[in-house]
């Protein structure tokens, strides 16, 4: 069972950057990486139509033989937690990482002030999953924000500029005027938009990256459960999609990594 | 100029983390990355060394035409740093940036107890720089650990075991003593460890990964001195070597990024 892929579920390619993040962290471990483009971007559906894809592809992966399940996806991530853990964790005895959790509890760790941000897209600023989660924390105020525009940015690569810093300064001001010394990137886009955050929020913030501290729960649950793939074997990665796969195939190099070509001497 | 290529140095592939961090933030900027793979690793070697090394490097891409200079070594920043500001910066007009202070900087306004850690490679924890550099945090006291063996276990892709996990609980225990909530990661190798590190340190404790601190640092410099690229082409990176390249080849995926090969659809 230890040798088995880890499965990584995703409305699209954004939940590429949580794959890497394992990757890094594990490099011995197999990937199965479902990418949800029949149905994604989730965002704008409704909560139940979100459960149903999610809990569908969950189940096509368990029935694959995954060992963990990571939703790699804040919108799901709100939406089928609860049951996921029931029916993969309980029934299934597949554990369940997911986005929002080790999130906030870095942000609890970092804050001083106890004022937290939150930026993600509108169905995730809408669900309130962040502030449900950040509720535990003790003294801690959230201010949250919608950035709609910014994962069109990213798919577009443009990470830098006038457009992407004049839509920043706007986004991120309520953030600012409440003072947040810690702000959480609630979109497995955002990571690639670090640059711009911090420097329109100023050097005494501090960015939590969903990404890395997922893999670092991912790393946990695998040693917890004896889940650590023995194998010798490269591990064999696989990235699947439900619909198309065009756009998928195009940002997935810029999420995943670019790869070096060849290496020359100096001079 | 601003189309001109980023210089990143390193003693070898390490510094790929910080390469990767910067392709990732600012997708449109051309890389030109030397590694010095006839010297490196810089660890043994007197300081004098390091500098003569790293001086001789950073000057031929400064010839070579790049607009901004990057020191993604530890041991190379703590040679070098006030050197490297005097004859690239103010004389040459090219900016430097390097990882101890942007570690350092986010490591200040994290914690909370003011009990940091730091870990490196013998010679970076030797030279105190992080300690120097921590010196004007206030109500800051450093706890610093070499781990030797770190280095090895992620260039033989070993990021889990009971190897791995019975020298990490060795190396980190007097951090735990220490009672640190704080801890960075003073190698650009370190990155690849943090599930185990922080599995170890347990949850509590903030990991700071200078690669992608220093990213924003490289942000903030390209924007505040209108240095961004503007062409529309992708960019070309390179990836150069002083000596064997081999090593450097087999290493480099890893560090970099895995690529997608293929992506198929689901069932």
């Amino acid at each position: 069972m230890s040798d088995a892929p880890i499965g990584i579920f995703d409305s699209g390619v954004g939940g590429l950057t949580v794959a890497r993040a394992i990757m890094d962290m594990m490099p011995k471990e197999a990937i199965h990486y479902v990418g949800d483009t029949a149905h994604g971007p989730y965002g704008p559906l409704p909560i139940s139509d979100v459960r149903t894809h999610a809990l569908h592809i969950m189940d096509a992966l368990v029935e694959d033989g995954v060992k963990l399940l990571v939703i790699a996806c804040n919108t799901a991530s709100a939406a089928v937690l609860r049951d996921a853990r029931e029916r993969f964790s309980r029934e299934r005895g597949v554990p369940v990482v997911e986005v929002i959790v080790p999130a906030v509890r870095r942000a609890a760790a970092t804050t001083k002030s106890g004022r937290v941000g939150v930026i993600g897209t509108v169905a995730t600023i809408t669900s309130g999953a962040y502030e449900d989660a950040l509720a535990a924390a003790p003294a801690v105020t959230v201010t949250s924000q919608a950035c709609p525009r910014f994962v069109t940015f990213v798919e577009q690569g443009v990470t830098s500029g006038p457009d992407l810093i004049t839509a920043a300064r706007e986004y991120l001001e309520p953030l600012r005027e409440a003072d947040v010394d810690t702000l959480i990137l609630g979109c497995t886009h955002y990571p690639m938009l670090q640059g711009a955050i911090s420097y329109v929020m100023g050097e005494g913030v501090t960015l939590v990256d969903s990404a890395t501290e997922t893999a670092i729960d991912v790393y946990r649950a695998l040693v917890a459960n004896g889940l650590e793939r023995t194998a010798t074997e490269p591990p064999e990665h696989r990235f699947m999609v439900t619909g198309p796969s065009a756009a998928f195939e195009t940002l997935a190099q810029r999420f995943l990594g670019p790869v070096v070509q060849a290496v020359e001497p100096l001079r």
